[in-house]
């Protein structure tokens, strides 16, 4: 999974005249990749067609297809995480143990909070409730980048349960307060919302199944 | 909400002809929501037309809009909720305070397990990832038929966040096991689920927020 893909403003930054000989896949597959993530978090994975997002980039439809292959690695290539894990990680652990929880909530709801609806990990989701290949990187990414390094740093047992569970209680966050909106939830502040969710998540980080 | 739609067997087994005049309309709202039912379950909310239901009722999809105005209200009416809250509260309520987290996961899951992917809470979680007036419905079920009598019955602090934080955790984990297929979450015995995640809607329910 690519989580260092580049930030939209750098592609549209970056001089389309004059490249060397050369550079021109380069400058297409970030082209492409620009115009996917200002598509992606528009109108959604199933919204925004191969074809628009080609339209957007300036490129011929065919050339996603020989760069990406498919929509699904497109967005995987696209998804610019709104936080690296590797920097993320010892931070949350460092307040020990126990905070673990408190630590891992407050990330998520900080950068939900930042981004709302259009955060890619919200785009991500809407598209796993519809597409197995984006559900499949979704999981993918938490289990490998996320949960599964914070669970052996934690030496918790039966870490995959636990990061389905874990999975299960962030989602079922972000799916209540960012896409259903359901309120007062949608509206509390995010201290208020890391105390109500965090025991939870400490739970299923460390406390016996 | 209409939680006592018809079940679709009634429909197709009432006799379609020697009707009496003034039972023609009421034939025929049944069928288009025994279609709805059908369809909404094969195709989800966005994937089944007003005009495939109104073909497969064999009606003309203005009638559609004549008995039920919208989308969403067609889906309001056709949703055969898989439990009825009337009878399944006080069931729950009488193991007793401490066990009413366990009840409300053994509740969802027993009859999330038996429907699978084509569950009418499901169909409907589906569509509300998409549709605010599909979230709307399945928030307010929620609210005023299942969690708000329960939080009342328990004289609970807070009853609207914990209403919140309630759905979030069930949708989560509806979301997790039936729609992304999490695994070993997807494949694991209801009982270990129950044990998994019970104390963490029992904490919604009574501890301290």
């Amino acid at each position: 999974m690519d989580v260092t893909a580049e930030h939209p403003e750098r592609s549209t930054r970056s001089p389309r005249t004059g490249r060397r000989p050369g550079s021109a896949g380069a400058d297409t597959r970030e082209a492409i990749l620009a115009a996917a993530q200002r598509l992606f978090a528009e109108r959604g994975f199933e919204g925004a067609s191969m074809r628009a997002i080609a339209a957007e980039a300036g490129v011929d439809a065919a050339l996603i297809t020989h760069f990406f292959g498919s929509k699904a690695n497109l967005l995987a290539a696209a998804i610019d995480w709104p936080f690296d894990p590797d920097r993320e990680l010892p931070r949350i652990l460092k307040a020990g143990r126990d905070q673990v929880g408190e630590g891992l909530v407050a990330l998520f709801v900080r950068t939900w909070d930042r981004e709302g609806s259009r955060h890619p990990v919200i785009t991500l989701l809407r598209a796993a409730i519809t597409e197995p290949s984006a559900a499949d990187l979704l999981a993918d990414f938490l289990r490998t980048r996320l949960f599964g390094p914070l669970l052996a740093e934690l030496d918790s047992d039966q870490p995959d349960i636990r990061a389905n569970l874990l999975a299960a209680q962030l989602g079922g966050l972000g799916l209540a307060r960012y896409i259903l909106h359901l309120e007062p939830l949608a509206s509390a502040p995010p201290r208020n919302v890391v105390r109500w969710v965090a025991p939870n998540i400490q739970r299923y980080l460390t406390a016996p199944l």
